[in-house]
């Protein structure tokens, strides 16, 4: 297939057209899942799988599938599985996700045009709720497609907003009739903006995603003594707020100090009672730890234990840690990790394999077939956010590998 | 007059009496300033004055004044003046401040009774929005009295509520007619509770109060780039939560490590945008330092701005200080803190030197007068809340040691 290549046209045109799709009245795109915004949004991907020629398929859990099935069994052979979501964050970029699904849609639509035929069906996905803004947890769609979690009860999950997933995925017309899991994917791919500041910075146009980051996400409480900022000598207090600057500290020199991939993050915090002239009492921060090594991770989470045990005597103060989530990492296909970097060499692109930073609909449908996932440059890491940004180049560049890299999977 | 004292009984029962005067549907002490609660307890405040036959004044600001004039005139020779305020934090403890103005009270009405014949006329003072928790700024009648503020300006401070001062003294019933400043004392004492844990640790009932620290408020904000939690590598943050707590712990090792009475606090802390899995683009912080030496306060100002300097250098963050607020020192009058001191001695009480931590009507009398503070333990330093607590043997002590310094300084 190294002679063919996906219409940049079309793909280009199908990216900037659904990223109009669910402006709010501020221009913002704000697609949260199973929301009227994505109800415009699904019906315009409904739109071009139709237009493509492949059968359209949603499942209860609101996932839809374009099928290509030139053999008639659409599960037999196992399909080959391309795909990623359209849902979006608020006030998102136009390509998380959504260059997923239109390269799989395109792939499928270039194959078809230049007369591929292939041993297996090739299915685009598009999953529900890959964000986890509005309901939890993220990458419900994929987690409950691989038996992680029941329908039923991601259903019956209770939005923000205090709607109910399964109402609303009613509502807008997208709780369909398939059994989530109808299709057991032979493979799955998908195909990614990095979403961090590597291949840009290193110049390389495309990334071979050997595996994705286990995550740790653990909030942190920290009670210590309310008193008086003026009448407190320094050696009676009991500051929650220095306990908790401590902590992030600790972490950022335990992370640069070490020659591990490691990344661990403070996002939030918050004193009480947060007075210009009052001792904290209570910090409360959340810590993100990630390694795409399950031991390391174990290691720098039992560092982490006992530094909380050495600050908490040490500053006196009492801390309590709650688990908010946990995920091990996960080993992408190696098979399928070559074809990625054969592709690009094959077609004079640069690569290099990379670890996800980000959870993706890939980590868990690798529960259940052989999978990986391509990457392809962020202008200065920026994601989740309107500035989100890659070079019609460099989209177009990942699109093709994917063809390359479907083609040679679905041959067989 | 040693062998004379205040009535403990009456004393003790008017500040349990005063401390459930203003308490909301939930048994909370609230009399913000100039507030209907307010009002109740200045009433009362009235009672008791003319109860013990003193002349009741009330000046624009609202400043109430009970004055023992046994010569005829109450500005000729200058009044001795005691006293401190009524109003109160929310949900706040019985002490702070009433203390001051009922023992100030009770010490005229023992002389009184005593047949003690002063040289001078001895004026209580209850001074109005000493807290500044409705309108700001905080010891704003004292401030007024002192020159420091012109009354029309305070008069037209504008609440947190929307109220304007002014027109709340009016409908309470307290927008006197004396101009503010019509008594100019020869002296000023402040019975104070110490809202800090010094005394009570030490087991030492009186502490004299020798000077009243600087207080440096700045609010700082740094500026990093919010990036992917998972996806970008530590070596390419911008991290401006983990900024803020280098100047969190750096201003805790500098004063843990001085020989100094410098105190500082961070008591707010704010991220941006706080998301679990996004590296702190913002952090938004206060810092208070304070200092009962005016020249080493500013070496801890320069210290610190040298300090963000080096750590917006090296963490590749923007960083903006704002000055909030700024008060020198204050050194109360010598003659006055010895006189507290051989007070003390003559009870048989132990007393120390202090620094008050906290900021007080004292402070601002201190410019127009020679001033000078007494403080009694507070349990586990705890103030502004409930839980203040000082026994009645403290109250009762610190009462009769000011009995003591103001028989001296009206003898003459």
């Amino acid at each position: 297939m190294n002679d063919s290549s996906i219409d940049a046209h079309r793909l280009l045109g199908r990216i900037r057209v659904l990223g109009d799709v669910g402006r709010d009245a501020d221009g913002k795109l704000v697609r949260l899942a199973a929301s009227d915004a994505d109800k415009l949004g699904r019906d315009q991907l409904v739109v071009w799988i139709k237009e493509a020629g492949l059968e359209v398929a949603v499942d209860r859990i609101g996932n839809i599938f374009g099928i290509w099935a030139p053999g008639g069994d659409r599960n037999s052979p196992k399909p080959l599985m391309l795909g990623s979501h359209i849902d979006t964050v608020i006030d998102a970029g136009i390509f998380d996700g959504c260059y997923g699904v239109l390269s799989g849609l395109e792939v499928i639509q270039s194959l078809k045009h230049a007369g591929f035929v292939p041993a297996r069906p090739i299915v685009v996905a598009a999953f529900t709720n890959e964000e986890g803004v509005r309901y939890a947890p993220d990458m419900m769609g994929s987690l409950v497609c691989a038996g992680g979690l029941a329908a039923d009860d991601a259903l019956a999950a209770v939005g923000t907003d205090g709607t109910v997933l399964g109402e609303e995925l009613q509502r807008i017309g997208y709780a369909g009739p398939e059994e989530p899991g109808f299709l057991t994917p032979q493979a799955y791919v998908e195909l990614h903006i990095e979403q961090g500041p590597v291949l840009a910075r290193e110049a390389v146009p495309i990334g071979a995603v050997e595996n994705l980051q286990g995550i740790s996400w653990q909030r942190v409480t920290i009670d210590g003594d309310a008193n008086h900022a003026g009448t407190t000598p320094m050696s009676m207090r009991r500051d929650a707020g220095h306990a908790a600057a401590r902590v992030v500290t600790f972490l950022r020199e335990r992370a640069i100090g070490s020659n591990t991939p490691t990344v661990s993050t403070v996002g939030t915090m918050r004193f009480e009672p947060n007075a210009i002239n009052v001792i904290p009492s209570r910090a409360v921060f959340t810590i993100d730890l990630r390694d795409p090594d399950e031991r390391r991770l174990q290691d720098e989470e039992a560092a982490l234990a006992a530094a909380l045990e050495e600050i908490g005597t040490r500053e006196q103060v009492s801390i309590r840690v709650e688990r908010l989530a946990r995920f091990e990492p996960v080993a992408f296909d190696r098979r399928i990790v070559e074809l990625v970097e054969q592709a690009a060499h094959a077609r004079g692109l640069g690569s290099r394999r990379m670890t996800s930073g980000a959870g993706h609909d890939a980590q868990m449908i690798a529960r259940i077939a052989p999978s990986a996932m391509i990457f392809v440059p962020s202008i200065g890491g920026v994601s989740h956010n309107p500035k989100e940004h890659t070079p019609d180049q460099d989209l177009v560049a990942g699109a093709n590998v994917l063809l390359d890299v479907a083609a040679k999977l679905a041959a067989a």
